[in-house]
């Protein structure tokens, strides 16, 4: 017997959002839901605009009650970090709401706000305010992260950008965030202020729920197509190429720089490596006209799939 | 048998956010955590600061799987609104997070945003952004929202203004939140505006905690106490003057005026009766020095008491 009505388990994410956002008045312009963050141009009198991200990470699906707390807590503000990188900024203030079970043990929450300290304090930012919140005897914990970063006006780079021919790159190796990654990555802020300032990428974004569904994302905000080198895509030792297009949770930077030769290819890879030895940069694929290259499937789905931890 | 370990049901969430609050660094002064909302001074170029707040509510605990969606809506963005109205911000941008098993109906979802826009519509606030989060199959939902607000520099009310001879005063009536008016409030910006323009609050807050909790908060950040005449506290029908106290999620104002003769007050009540015909501002008490009045108990404690709807 089929059922009157839709569930969440029914719509993806991307599709639920759309719809949900069309019912709420948006931010105007510049940039409103749909980027990793919104972005806020306060005065022409700043020489900065503000960058705006909420997240939130949940028991049983982005952690395991077995989670060391201290890393559940790095990975609820890395989330958050990666997104403000991603578009060009730098995060300041941080505002942590946690909702928990009255039986939590006092010592989890505390390795947890000490796993947000690990995070915030290598880039400068500061907690500017905390929630907490009861929930029912025996209900997973909700750890939610807003998230107010600063950016130079002239910085802010977006998914909408890209242009036929243009190049695509990844940093790090892509895949194997069930194996443990998803909980102890590094959010590449220091690698995304170089990027910009060096090499001004025509759009970027954070890959959160894998290659699959953010490649796709990225091209539909610039409107055009891509195809991909499966030769070329990085995969974390251990792990398929489908692996590294389908996990997500790798928390790198998938960005599009303009064409370049080969020997230019060369000398940007020879800056990169002197700055950050211990991390790839990658070409993967190219840009397309809209309507043509490759179409990627895969990637995490909330609603559809099962947890992680 | 004692345990060994403390949980969150054994400290209260002022002492447990204190506790957390210490181990990471804060946001530098105007104003940290700890008031209604965090203040953020960007620039001296700009007339306004930045007003930031979040704060979440939790099926089981802040409304019921039965409560209407719309209304559970309203009272999400609702108590934002009222925390930035309480510090003389307007609200401008929200971010959403909603936090929902995948059993959850569709319908219910754009009703629970359509109660959102039902209050960033009358003041003009707009959606920056909004997440969606699978929780496991059964979880309660947590519904996430983070505020920012602008104010004018010089319209920034905190709790700590407070001086020793001033008036205390509330706006509408306390008590009865649990028969329904917890999700049907309305935030009081305009009044907040009103207020800050004519009679420059010493200090303000939200009553969100009851006036039990939430002015043992105000005393405490101006260092001062406080005697009330309980006879003149404005009870809701039907509403004990214990039930004012304790009940919580009143989302009214409480604010603190210099001392004025009766002829002054009834000017005041006049002025006040014109603009809000409909709502009243009660005269409650006064500010003692610290350590003399009054020592209220009661109010809505997190972690510790059971779940309304």
């Amino acid at each position: 017997m089929s059922k009157d009505f839709l569930t969440l388990s029914d719509v993806g994410e991307d599709a639920l959002l759309a719809r949900l956002l069309g019912l709420v008045p948006s931010a105007p312009p510049p940039i409103g839901p749909g980027d990793d963050c919104a972005v806020l141009d306060l005065s022409p009198a700043l020489p900065q605009v503000l960058l705006l991200k909420t997240d939130a990470i949940a028991c049983g699906v982005h952690f395991l009650p077995t989670s060391p707390a201290r890393e559940v807590g790095r990975k609820a503000a890395g989330r958050v970090i990666s997104d403000i990188a991603a578009m060009g900024g730098m995060p300041t203030q941080f505002l942590v709401t946690i909702a928990l079970a009255p039986e939590t043990r006092l010592e989890w929450v505390e390795q947890l706000y000490l796993g947000i300290r690990d995070q915030l304090i290598p880039c400068g930012a500061a907690l500017a305010g905390g929630e907490t919140l009861s929930l029912p005897a025996g209900a997973p914990a909700v750890i939610s992260v807003a998230g107010l970063g600063l950016a130079d006006r002239a910085a802010v780079v977006t998914r909408g950008g890209a242009c036929v021919g243009d190049g695509i790159w990844v940093t790090g190796r892509l895949g194997g965030s069930l194996a443990g990654k998803h909980l102890q990555f590094t959010p590449r802020w220091r690698e995304a202020q170089w990027l910009i300032e060096h090499l001004k990428p025509r759009a970027m974004m954070d890959l959160s729920d894998g290659l699959g569904k953010d490649l796709p994302r990225l091209a539909a905000a610039s409107k055009v197509g891509y195809r991909l080198d499966m030769d070329h895509i990085p995969c974390t030792p251990g792990s398929t190429v489908d692996q590294a297009i389908s996990d997500g949770e790798d928390y790198e930077l998938l960005l599009v720089l303009p064409k370049r030769s080969d020997a230019d290819k060369a000398e940007l890879l020879a800056a990169w490596s002197a700055q950050f030895p211990e991390l790839e940069l990658s070409c993967i694929g190219e840009i397309t006209p809209i309507g043509t290259g490759d179409e990627l499937h895969g990637g995490w789905e909330h609603f559809t799939k099962p947890a992680r931890g």
